[in-house]
């Protein structure tokens, strides 16, 4: 008998301080975030996007949807570029009974990594997580990963 | 007989130039939108709000979901204080097919309105959107308007 393969991401590991347990659930069962950048000049910028999380970090990739500019020319990766301070915040919005609605902010500086193991194991998470992201082919476009510095939320976190 | 009353918001005035009609149309159906503030420092904040949109105004405002820290604390407000600068996002997300994601961004300098004609009709106008305002006693609390400068939006913004 061989050696077991060992799992290729630590998803078991323990979460990280930065989330309560309640705040890291509502994460994981969520599927779109917001993220907002903001240029030199503070003017904000904020797009939806899909995200990953592993212990300290939010992992979101540019990926093969159509896009106006180059994928370089993103103004969400120019504003990094200029200014590293990002929130992303995910929530849910249940018009019929407001009593449910809940959200977690993470913010902290993102970096923006263009290869290697961490943008690999990245990409290979995201895929993990959204289908279509499987399909496509990602390894030329980076990857914003949100270093996670503080944790706000609000409201009803518990899962749909 | 008297004269008929003239109704108190102007809902059918011509769209402003600052959307196009898709644009307009989708934020119309979508019930939740993003707002994305900025502190002197340039670290971005973004949370959930409900949001009514007339001319080239989106109008916001505090209500009385319970928070963590009196309203007048509340961190959008400050950033908004110390830089009036804002972006805000309405989204669609579909897990199922991505073929019809979209989203509007408005950006532009916000005013925090604590009174007035403007502040009554926008609460007015948000109540009317929203039946859990309706409910509400807002008249103290502050709104946040908008200035929308530029729109900004991608994919498909046709209606659900």
């Amino acid at each position: 008998m061989g050696e077991r393969p060992q799992p290729f991401w630590p998803i078991d590991a323990a979460v990280a301080d930065v989330f309560t347990p309640e705040q890291r659930q509502f994460l994981d069962c969520q599927r779109v975030a917001r993220l907002a950048t903001a240029d030199e000049n503070a003017a904000p910028h904020v797009v939806p996007v899909c995200y990953a999380i592993t212990d300290d970090t939010a992992y979101i990739t540019i990926d093969e949807k159509p896009k106006r500019v180059p994928a370089r020319s993103l103004k969400r990766l120019r504003n990094i570029a200029a200014n590293p301070h990002v929130a992303v915040v995910a929530d849910h919005y249940d018009d019929s009974d407001w009593s449910r609605l809940g959200w977690v902010m993470m913010r902290g500086p993102a970096e923006i990594i263009e290869a290697g193991e961490e943008h690999a194991l990245a990409q290979a998470f995201l895929k993990q997580r959204y289908r279509q992201l499987a399909e496509m082919n990602l390894t030329a476009q980076p990857v914003i990963a949100v270093r996670i510095e503080t944790v706000s939320s609000w409201g009803n976190l518990d899962p749909e």
